[in-house]
């Protein structure tokens, strides 16, 4: 498939420098783009490459375009790293046909229901009095207990487990051996200094278009739910522990774990191995550097500014006494 | 099923304060309680929603009880979250009951000993000469290696994997993907830069009245054994490493990791993310904030005083002196 | 199986102290040696046992000698850590033997490629077009996707998954629930405050050599490819993100997590929680601390020096900076 500089413009709605008729087949790394490549620069870090590029196109975005004249041809667009995305989409969809049908060796309970279009891989277990929507794609060796409900358009990949009464919603992504739902911590000391179990009776709402890592764990609320809301993307190896609310489009780093019943506001950006204390409030659109401790609530104001350190303070602030921290010993 | 407060009053032993004829049917978190619920207060930080509850009954700490009157009838007891434990213990044991038989999609080696009532789910896997004890519950996806032992009336959720020779005593719950018994991190330098494995041929233990979270990964002894003590609280994603000991009702909290050969001791508490150097040993009873790095042994002068930092120092050094720390830019 | 001291010393090369006609047949713990067993001492913390043991044999590394005389044979070599590892080594190729064939309840589609003497366990799945080579030992409940290639003598435990397109070299170990090729974390953000998924279509290469701990996880790249380069060793619970390349023979402890298209040099040595951020370059050799927070690129020298700290600062300079921290509150 090869297709002209013009025609990609055409769909960015771009601007063309140099030759409109090359023709590329294929998408690569600007450093290693060569002529029937097409590549990208969204970041700064990388604009060097540019100059030295064999690629046949380059997106780019216009923030980062060059005062030199570059040998491939440019498509001047308002951010490279969207585009792409939709261009990666387009050939992807054009890859990648979805599987249907129930294989011989999944088991499904009679009460179960299961959609049409549906793909249940092999060795996958769905419980009883479950439901499954529409086109949801479950690979192979997943378990979905007993009254879940999966959306449409829901794709699930191996490994996966999700307890008893967990809700997914639509157009959702489950990377490999994430589970839902499984026990929140909760134990009640005894005079004797061992711990009793506090029975986990609620569940968890994962909202539509969330989209969880490789090995994340969200566990089910003691009463109630543990909620994600529409649009979070969780990365992989994150824990959300038991009647803890994440807010809508919020972006959660790999690594990073949020307490028992803290609400996090929606539009946050947490980096990786971030840690956020139980029983708190994180406000809306809070940026919070990797490997922060948040151990008390964030107003709306600190979370503008961002924060840093164990316990979090202000991102500059924490920058500023670190830097003399570093020249204590002198 | 609805039940007065008076029932429930004498069940735990609490004091009436209200109308003991009150009935209610399900149990509700204390800010959506409505008139059908019984909810609970243990935690300071949501006393306000007493004023405004609508709940028929709140199980209430005394330390806790509200000087104004409210809507509400109170039941109040020493430790409200205790009581409820014991409440929800209660309805949970009505509303689940357990499985039996192994089912035809599953596999067990001939030469392994499945007590009576053990259920073991669609595509688990049981190996030679393993023995799994009375009442225990093997979910579906499971893999159990050859001599493991596996105690009474365990529950092991979907996708757990036990290694060979490992032990598993009575009354444990494993969560969904806990790995027990991989190889410990051990490799020993060669003079080209490489390194040699060293094999790890001992096992794990886990004793009984433990409780692991989802992905929590414990690796077998490189000789002897790994030990987790009797009834220790393990959270989700936490990392146990070989030869490590954990004394008995330690209780970690997620993202935890503990490095070889270390020895925690019983009654500890470990907050989230925490990290523990290896070949060090943790005294009893020691309080470990969240993120903190210990990097030597903890003695029990400090244990009690609590530590907290990367390297670890007294929980009240740290907050002081992180209190300077901030205005150091100042 | 009894073997003299005399028999092992020549296998290693090792000087004899004491009767050389002394028998063992079992590996033990120093601190727990009876005179049927061989034991080994390596790290000075342990050296007090090896005056009370009563273990038949004690290999010892020549600098911990002890000056008094003791009851166990000691074989004296230069790093009694390599070799009990050789001895172990040994002993475990005798006891452990591998399996062949496909079992009944496996899955495998007909256009994969499965060599001679590979073991295929129940409940696994090997996808179209995928290769696997001589002598690899799949456990049960793996899934390998479509279009991967697997090489020979690899150890695949149970609950692993791996996702369309990646490779993994010959003599590999992946523990049980690993997750190699799911999407990297990805996304384009747009006007509305929500995210477009960025497609992630390049794929992981593990080289030949590499272990890869329990539910550790290596996120495919965007394009291209994200590396493990050869005899890396990756222990529990770790992150490595897209695009990441890894040089070889670089050691990398638990719960450490390695953010997008950062390239770490070759025969590093990471503690364990240890974070990376992303775009960065880590120099070859590089010693970084447990918990330190890497944050830009490190030089070669400042590798050699070793780092410690969020954001990372040289490992010295931290620990005295550190001390003087430890007093500000004084």
């Amino acid at each position: 498939m090869e297709v002209t500089a013009e025609v990609i413009a055409q769909h960015f709605n771009g601007e063309i420098i140099g030759d409109p008729q090359v023709k590329v087949s294929q998408v690569a790394k600007i450093e290693y783009g060569k002529p029937h490549n097409i590549c990208f620069l969204a970041n700064p870090k990388y604009q060097h490459f540019l100059l030295s590029s064999n690629a046949g196109i380059v997106i780019v975005s216009r923030a980062l375009l060059p005062k030199e004249k570059v040998k491939p041809t440019l498509i001047v667009v308002e951010d490279a790293y969207q585009a792409v995305a939709s261009l990666l989409d387009m050939l992807n969809t054009l890859k990648k046909s979805k599987k249907r049908g129930k294989s011989i060796l999944s088991y499904r309970a009679l009460s179960s229901k299961i959609s049409k279009g549906v793909y249940i891989g092999k060795f996958s277990y769905v419980g009883s009095k479950s439901v499954i929507g529409k086109n949801t794609q479950i690979y192979p060796q997943v378990y979905i207990g007993n009254h879940v409900s999966i959306g449409e358009n829901v794709t699930i990949y191996p490994g996966v487990k999700i307890y008893d009464s967990c809700k997914v919603g639509d157009n959702c992504i489950l990377h490999a051996n994430v589970v839902i739902g499984s026990d929140g911590f909760g134990f009640a000391p005894t005079p004797d200094g061992s711990y009793k179990k506090i029975p986990q009776t609620g569940n968890v709402i994962v909202e539509d278009d969330v989209e969880i890592g490789s090995n994340t764990v969200i566990d089910r609320a003691t009463m109630g739910s543990t909620i994600v809301k529409k649009g979070v993307k969780l990365d992989n190896l994150i824990q959300v522990a038991h009647n803890v609310e994440i807010g809508e489009n919020t972006v959660i780093a790999a690594q990073s774990g949020i307490a028992g019943s803290t609400k996090i506001g929606k539009n946050c950006m947490f980096g990786g191995q971030t840690g956020v204390a139980g029983h708190i409030t994180v406000a809306d659109g809070c940026k919070c550097s990797a490997q922060t401790g948040i151990q008390g609530s964030v107003s709306e104001e600190q979370a503008k500014r961002g924060v840093m350190g164990t316990p979090a303070i202000d991102l500059m602030t924490y920058m500023r006494c670190y830097a003399k921290f570093k020249h204590l010993a002198d």
